[in-house]
């Protein structure tokens, strides 16, 4: 026999909130707010944790079943539930007012979100490179017992290496791809040849100068055609403006194109939900540095870094799939996409289906 | 120095999840989503009767000051955003499917959401009377230590208690009165009479028998009626069909209907939140309803009874301030409203401005 | 070229809003959010029509490929997260006041919500059986022309036919299924007996009488075997208390327990989400029914019918899908789910990857 | 009589969804969605300009009554709620994806979200400066007779300006106020220095080079007391570094530092809800950008510039109320607060109170 109260073990759970501002003899009402806020983004940061840490080991395999996709897909999706609500949350702590966050912020010195270790470890566990971190200094704050903590618990492959681990090895893209990919490459350069013709069109109606806009469209090709040169991607990944390989990225491309084939559906639903994890990562950044800069403005944040600059910057720039979603650039619609050569195009059906 | 960890006691919160399912050696992923949810719930549950608790504190006095209500305004409208977070929250524990909640739900016996201590005391701290409970049964599910923890912890008077004491010391209402709800009386008399002439008008148009109509207009102008009768409304008291007192509930009408007046601005924004706050408390038990119902559909709650039907005709009946929220049947337009006396009507502005 | 505003025909949708208020020089400031609220709430009707009209037509057919059953289930996720926005919109019209809705309220009579074409449309695309709505009147409330207007946009399948059809053609179910069943019988007889001995227990320690719970354990058994017998369960359609057919109910118990096959995966997700749209719809009603009685109380309708008692038993009553809810009452968990025979064991797999 | 299809247009309304793609022949079934979630998007536009230009209307006037500012808090907690369900709204244009976009984009060129000429007019109705926008090309974009029609819309003041208005006449300041800022210069100061003592003693125990940080306390100490010199601040806003006047800005400080007097409470609470607009507005660009870029990666927007970029770069820094976010740089713990003289605080109090 096990009661509610002693299953969801809340002896431990609601007895660890202590108000700093009480122990200091100048209760502030708001801290409890504060508390309560942040310790249940710390249990659902450990819901995804164990969420995206199973995911990563359904698909760190040699092979990986379709039915295990699907699994990964609706967890997936969960995780981005959560990931919404927690996003929603920041409506909550925000009922405090920057004022009267002052009446207790100085008993908490150097107390700081930027030492939850969950979160650190979520950023490591999608695969957040360490060289993307906007600063050194962040994983300086870390306490020298937490650096090993944290070591340990990413000794593992990272979300971004099982996918694009299954992702390199998704079939179908060897034989007759030649033909198809040349076909494609067609089609993407007439997209961005019609691209130039409008910008040029528009500009001229509206007296304004293309080359902006002609020079991006430039650019966007050079990138396109780079995804099909070893050579050249080799350097786009040596200098980091692409991060996944060759072989993986271009399985991204194939698979979009051609979702609508029976075997492509989950897959290509999954990487959308991929995308999405990275979309709502980043939004939770993005509230959280509104958060701080309207709670301290441009005080010095109690970890002692200038909080609102960094979390700015670490919200623009730390994406860990921003190559998948970069590749929406290339993107064809389906009137211009080539037909697969037949032995390709069978093994995308699920065979009970195609007898 | 405090570190975040510490601050918020992360080595007890975050090492309360044991699943029974891997205890008995069979785990089941999706235990750790329902741990987690429900610890969450009670979390947010404290922060919710930590705020509700304040409110009542300040409004237990002979005198509350104009500037305590603007206080218990702006909390009870982050209880309010708080039971709104509640209630999407269910859209996460939903993303468990009812087979996968059977593969662990064996293991729970007899722990129930039914037990949670919190969310009774929230329901006795509200003003949810006794005999307003559905199945008696509810109490006797507590264990006896329980029943004594929840009698101490609602001990004081109730949410419901404070606020019908704050409006029966609202004042202006004494001198002059009588002429005054004389013509707002006759302005809901001519507002109903209008509602019967469409009634009639509507059901002859359509072919219909307007009776059914009729007799709820005839009922709903009984039952205003009786708001001024001290005789009828001590019936109504009686036989349960009304709670607030008929001070109290006059104030109200009162109160909503001189709202534009400076000093009753805050009153009526407060009630307002209240009500909204009765309204979420009504759809979380509608949100936890359907997910019970989904979850194990028509089957025996593990606490032993049958839950739907239960929390069905809970959802349904057991709202605190439904006087209030029912007062709207018996408001009147802009235009209808008799003009305050003049005495009455100075006292209602803040008298910094009447200068 | 097409620009912005005549792409989406700004001139006609911004130019729809009249306030009667201001027509009758009694301006109410609130009007506007009226208008503009019912507007969204019609345009998200007219996109959710639009998904679940394209769903249909999808299953309508005697064979449904695996991959549109990907397509239906990602589409009516779709319509669920617009579901669940409409339901989050009632928070905007619940920022006006009852006093300031009575303010204009007079003036629209006999408007009403009861009448939105498309919400009657919608109810019937998805399978509202007409002997289920609570008031005929509700019906008869419609003009003539409106009647004929229903009556032709909703001729063909609702969204219950065909997901009966396709339900009933899932195939897997007739070979072997003999000893299949028994088993799962057995495991659900011995589920509902580990019940009794629960409740019987649990009484015991609390010096409480079982019957009820028991009584409610008998009457779930009962219903249980009637599923497996063709005469008890025609009896059970006559009365009303089943509406599927006996080949689709079982169906959703076969998917349910073995969803963890490849090829019952997305049957399974699609299922689900089925059922959160039956919830979606009736916490819709809810928000819906708390909205109206929060505004008007007691009060007669505008449309002339007594407003909340309608509108609480039909939210509480009106399930298209109840029947599949309900089955969640006989899930069993995994540990005692019996084995699959072979031979239908195989045909679950994708064969592409049996080989 | 007025019937609610006619009351609401819905010929008009739900008759103007008409996608290219049907008219190319080449239907794609997202674009429903993409059309729909653009009008709905058009028509909360129009009703939060709608609260927007009342709440200016209340403002612009020399003496604002107490009264008033409660009626423009409640309308603008309303125009927030709006803004938060706008910002949920991205995610029902997010389940359409990239691909799926892809096959109906072309026939949209050169219609953009970037012609959204209430959007526009939004901006400036806050206060956006023409100077802030990132473009000038945006405004270019426009066609003359849209410029002109923009310029007509925004005539009178924005938002920015009758709040700073309104604030610059809060009394209260003028007596005594000179011993009472240099006490609050002082508490600042005190506070100040304590960043800076914590600041080294953790860099210290971390090893680390605290001059960054010490750096950014000494530019905020500078900005800080600039507030308190006429000419350092007219240097300021020279510089575009503040936009607010200096009486305004103080008059948020004080109104900050003193919002427990009762008749400070509501200009606190209307003023943070005018700082969460702001936010909202962001969030709002912030969600728009990330849409976008999930779309169209780096092509070029269909109304021929680098959207993405664009996009982000206004996100990040177009904020009307930024000065008065900022503000919470220089707040100061309730322990700190330098009393006020006897004469300031009874003015304070509701007189009605004091007797």
């Amino acid at each position: 026999m096990i009661y509610y109260s002693d299953y969801l073990q809340l002896d431990k759970v609601l007895d660890a909130q202590h108000p700093e501002s009480d122990k200091h003899g100048a209760p502030a009402h708001e801290e409890m707010l504060f508390i309560i806020t942040h310790q249940t983004f710390e249990l659902w940061f450990k819901q995804v944790l164990f969420e995206v840490g199973s995911i990563i080991k359904l698909l760190d395999r040699d092979y990986v079943p379709e039915s295990d996709v699907a699994v990964c897909h609706a967890r997936l999706r969960r995780v981005n539930r959560i990931m919404e609500l927690l996003c929603d949350q920041f409506s909550l702590i925000e009922t405090m007012t920057p004022s009267e966050f002052m009446d207790f912020r100085a008993f908490l010195n150097p107390a700081s979100g930027f030492q939850s270790m969950q979160w650190r470890i979520l950023e490591r566990t999608l695969g957040l490179a360490q060289d993307r971190r906007v600063l050194k200094h962040y994983t300086d704050a870390l306490a020298e017992q937490h650096k090993q903590q944290l070591d340990a618990a990413t000794a593992g492959p990272s979300l971004f290496d099982v996918v694009q681990r299954w992702l390199e090895k998704i079939p179908f893209m060897e034989s007759g791809a030649y033909a198809f990919w040349d076909a494609y490459k067609t089609a993407v350069q007439n997209m961005l040849e019609n691209d130039r013709r409008e910008v040029r069109t528009l500009a001229e109606t509206e007296h304004r100068d293309p080359s902006e806009a002609l020079n991006q469209i430039d650019a966007n090709e050079r990138g396109f055609l780079a995804l099909f040169d070893a050579g050249q991607y080799a350097e786009l990944l040596q200098q980091g403006s692409r991060r996944m390989s060759q072989t993986a990225t271009l399985a991204v491309l194939f698979i979009s194109t051609y979702r609508q084939y029976p075997l492509l559906q989950l897959p290509y639903q999954f990487l959308d939900a991929v995308i999405e994890l990275d979309k709502l990562v980043s939004l939770w950044r993005y509230r959280h540095t509104m958060m701080v800069s309207r709670m301290i403005g441009m005080r010095v944040g109690t970890g002692g870094s200038s909080g609102h600059e960094y979390l700015m910057r670490t919200t623009m720039q730390q994406r860990v799939f921003d190559d998948v979603t970069s590749l929406s650039s290339f993107l064809i619609p389906a009137h211009a996409t080539p037909a697969l050569p037949a032995e390709i195009a069978d093994r995308l059906q699920f065979v009970n289906e195609t007898r």
